[in-house]
């Protein structure tokens, strides 16, 4: 397409409207790199400012999403939907959804990320597997979905190529935090998944990315109206994100978790990240016709865990994918933590608050989180919670135990957890766990 | 000093005012090339959008002023002023007043730019003078003022660096057309120069970069604020540009005129160019403390340039600057195109109204002009308008007379001239050529 790039930059600069032809035009010189990354950046800048129309925000997604190769499911012949997540601590759901909705008949193909930042990585936790493999090949990662249903990998080195080169010039010209930006970043990444529909996690709260409620909200409405401009069923559930999901934040400790609920195995601490599970699977179920409505995609996501469905899909999905099920018989046995320290309540009342992010860090501190892409992450480092908010605390119970494959690590996260969790007098108010549920306008 | 490149775009990007250590630094980082491109387009693209205040536009403009040589006036013991102009098709007012204000007493040290776009430059003009050197140290500029009085020549390698660099990113990646950026450049290269006062011709009309008014009036005032920030007294006149100014338009043509005026050659199409540049001198007087008010200063600029003096310095500065002083007793023998066309009013009227940027471009197609920095420029190329807005023309009269060195260039500005100059029946409403004067706030 014969564009000019810096007529492209003036456009968007000066508040117009860019054409499909000048937003696929300038993706494509992005890619070849006949764009230079000083325009790039000057573009990036200008639509931060800016921002995009729906109309935009959709084809600058879709033209991302083609730059490489896509994954096409059409041969599969099964409604495709997926889950993802904006990012959370502790939040394992992805290894519940996927064996559920492919035990309810659907394809889930699943291609995640790693850890950055304070939030844990999918791939690290499947990775804590041994010999499981996540670096399928698109042939391969189709062919494992059409014998169990799902498949979990990482993101093939020629899928959406343009999104690799834009988010580290974002990363670099400080324009990470546009809406517009990382809408189009997610939804590329997803819909090269060739997905029939997808059901958003949008987190908010202390521990999400995005700490205004309003914020999330505007960033899930973008990722719907851009997952439906491209003919994907799209949902947004806002969620709260103000203490860790479920019991355990780490790698292998995660997987032993979902492990636990597939099996039956119960624990109070379980009951949040069982409830955020089923609730998105619900919807997914929904979007692919299995549930009339989503709460009684809710039930039968509950019914397909608990009859050991899920886990018969768990199984399955992890030999095809090479990995060893043997620690799965004791997962407790499995974890192998060097060090171990417990850190307990040193007053009566109740949990109150913490910084979700602070936490993060400190599980990041422990060895299970990297600072940078491409750092080593420990298996068996983590954090143990013993307490979600509200709940009434006895002085010297224990509230959070810190695991670590390096005792020098274990002081400055301990000391960073004390410092955030807050215990009071007063039962605290605590937000709801599904916010807003959003779904496409009328219109669509 | 330790700022982090990255920052200062943020806090930009996000609509914080920037400290002075932010600006100064990223500027050394930009001259130092330890800031990437990319970065310094993001960064530019944000105060396109952002705006700057008026002390974060002084410190910008101080630290690009900065970042190489400056003149150092101190020596010459005299009242430093200089006159700038945004731009202008037929504007050879600098060749008049400089002589004007040295005469007066004064001194200025003007470093002028060339040609580019449709708009005439000073260097240009300069160097149809046969052995006329514009390209001396900030040592001998000095030596040539501290003899005459003024001195003219071009910007040396190492006068502003940062401006070099950052225009040509602004160019490269869309950020020109910013007045913060534009009144950053002009002014750190102008205040350079080591001046006390400077006065400056801020265009408007359809010959000025700027067509709105109130656009050009923003960027006056940005530019009086950012001198008088930085220590200079600053005066800026809007005057109109709808129409070339004086007689001819091109290079050496430009310099017989105002040798013509120098001398008290009288002709008709002199008027405004001889009004524009006493009204301009006349406020540099005044700042200079020679006369009590610009009125005063306007009729002794008058007086300078009647009784001979302004010439005089004249001779001087070019012999000084080693140029041929021989061309100026027949100046319109000098004057020697290969080719020459007259274009002939088609119908009796009024000189309504002419594209006056259209103008321009037809005086650079003639060859006068450059298309891209380092393109030639004819010395004899060019146009003589025969009538101002507002004349009456009689059928056939002359209304342009065009020259060039090569005859083949002459039909398509013949074609442009013809389509855009306007001869209707009614006396058009013309704009009165100064059209405002701002000067600095009251605190000030």
């Amino acid at each position: 397409m014969s564009i000019h790039p810096i007529d492209v930059i003036l456009h968007k600069r000066d508040g117009h409207e860019l054409s499909d032809a000048e937003i696929r035009g300038f993706i494509a010189g992005v890619v070849d790199e006949s764009i230079t990354p000083a325009r790039i950046a000057s573009l990036l800048m200008a639509i931060f400012q800016r921002g995009l129309s729906p109309r935009e925000l959709a084809t600058l997604t879709d033209a991302m999403r083609r730059s490489g190769e896509v994954f096409d499911s059409a041969f599969l012949n099964k409604f495709t939907v997926d889950k993802h997540s904006t990012g959370g601590v502790g939040d394992k759901s992805s290894l519940l959804i996927a064996p559920i909705v492919a035990a309810a008949g659907l394809a889930d193909p699943m291609i995640s990320g790693r850890s950055l930042g304070h939030t844990g990585g999918t791939l690290d936790k499947l990775e804590t597997i041994p010999n499981f493999n996540t670096q399928l090949s698109l042939k391969q990662f189709g062919e494992v979905i059409e014998k169990c249903g799902f498949s979990m990998i990482g993101q093939t080195k020629n899928l959406v190529p343009a999104d690799r080169i834009l988010y580290a010039l974002r990363d670099h010209t400080g324009t990470v935090e546009s809406p517009y930006l990382i809408t189009a970043s997610i939804m590329s990444k997803k819909l090269a998944e060739g997905l029939n529909g997808l059901v958003l996690d949008v987190k908010t709260g202390s521990g999400a990315f995005m700490k205004k409620y309003e914020d999330s909200e505007h960033l899930a409405r973008l990722m719907v109206s851009t997952g439906e401009g491209n003919g994907t069923r799209t949902v947004a559930l806002l969620t709260t994100m103000d203490e860790p999901l479920g019991r355990f934040s780490g790698n292998w400790i995660e997987v032993w978790e979902c492990i636990d609920i597939m099996k039956g195995v119960h624990h109070p601490m379980y009951a949040d990240l069982i409830q955020l599970s089923v609730t998105l699977s619900g919807w997914m179920l929904h979007l692919g016709g299995v549930s009339k409505t989503p709460e009684e995609g809710k039930t039968k996501s509950l019914a397909l865990l608990h009859d050991g469905s899920a886990y018969k899909k768990w199984i399955e999905m992890t030999k095809l994918q090479g990995g060893d099920i043997k620690p799965f018989d004791d997962p407790a046995a499995f974890h192998k933590p060097k060090a171990t320290r417990v850190l307990k309540a040193e007053s009566d009342g109740y949990l109150a608050s913490m910084d979700c992010t602070q936490v993060g860090w400190a599980v990041q501190r422990l060895g299970a989180g990297r600072e940078k892409p491409g750092d080593p992450v420990s298996a068996h480092a983590g954090i143990e919670m013993h307490a979600k908010i509200g709940d009434r605390i006895i002085k010297g119970q224990p509230l959070v135990t810190l695991f670590t494959e390096n005792a020098e690590l274990l002081d400055t996260p301990e000391q960073m957890l004390r410092e955030t969790i807050q215990i009071k007098q007063e039962l605290p108010v605590k937000q709801p766990l599904i916010r807003q549920v959003i779904v496409a306008d009328q219109q669509h």
